[in-house]
């Protein structure tokens, strides 16, 4: 049976370093840019509009943009965020069939939660805002809005998507096995409790 | 330095279970039932009744039970939930100067947040529903209301208790070190990783 470990993670707090070393350690793809580029090639769209449009609730009035485009599809039409969502839920139900792996993001907790034949290890990675606004100017760069004004706004439109999609409230601790805060641990101990878990747990 | 182990958790969830079976593993004390009698020691109160009121909302209205009992304090007069609050509130401070510990539930997590000279691992245990049903009845036996009621009652009101004297949400992830489901995970993985954080981490 296929064992999978889903990351969702706060924004800065370093799920995606800590899902790359823990697939690197236990010698299994790490899926997250990998699944942006299986996207755009299905969907057509750039890998640009997918980073930005197929974890989060756009800026604006989603309620306005959710009417203004529409796609044909087998069942009638769709704006973007569904058509995106459908190709994205697909991709991450084929990865979880065909191998072992970690999935970054996209709601993959979700997607794969009533999967047949799918181990999964339902991982959340957090930290305080501080020590997330030190990780997003090291690792992105400064920019003109301020670090936590940047975290407020991604936090918020991943968790309004979350809840649009899935229904349930982003961030809550039962929605998980593990939740961790590196912030406080620090990323090789957050790497290093996954990595067991998985050896010991699947 | 004090290493204060802080244990959240649902009813049911075997949170209790956890926190003394990682004291023992780890040669230091651990404060449930003991912190009960600290505070009937104090305060004078039976200990059913500080079970039932010194970590829960009262059943019926809060508003009017705050009311309808005062007791002189230093400052002035409070209600029996305040008046215990305040005593447990030192009994814990005391407890985590005095030496390394479990403390589990009370809010301990909050009551030492600020506190200088002692180093915190914030757990919070979970587990679904079913899970939890299972153990109350396996643990506490039957009763005329079903498991899945007391649960969600002891749940309300542990939450409603916790928001009042904290000012935050109970359950949410960012509020700990690391969360985990004992459901899925199993009590003896739980204890296994909180024994090892506290061994490498602290």
């Amino acid at each position: 049976m296929n064992k999978i470990i889903t990351i969702s993670r706060q924004f800065g707090s370093g799920g995606r370093t800590i899902g790359k070393e823990v697939a690197r350690e236990l010698g299994i793809p790490c899926y997250d840019a990998e699944l942006i580029e299986k996207i755009a090639e299905e969907s057509g769209f750039a890998k640009e509009y997918i980073a930005e449009n197929a974890e989060y609730k756009p800026h604006g009035n989603w309620f306005i943009n959710a009417f203004s485009t529409s796609y044909a599809s087998g069942s009638g039409y769709m704006n973007n965020q569904d058509y995106l969502w459908n190709i994205q839920r697909n991709i991450i139900l084929d990865i979880a069939k065909k191998e072992s792996c970690v999935i970054v993001g996209r709601c993959a907790d979700y997607i794969l939660k009533d999967c047949e034949d799918v181990e999964c290890l339902k991982v959340f990675i957090h930290a305080d805002m501080e020590k997330r606004a030190e990780r997003i100017v090291s690792v992105y760069g400064e920019s003109d809005v301020s670090p936590e004004k940047r975290l407020v706004d991604k936090d918020k439109r991943r968790s309004a998507y979350y809840r649009f999609y899935t229904d349930m409230t982003w961030g809550v601790a039962t929605n998980y096995d593990i939740s961790l805060n590196s912030g406080s641990l620090g990323l090789e101990k957050c790497e290093k409790i996954i990595t067991d878990l998985y050896k010991l747990e699947m």
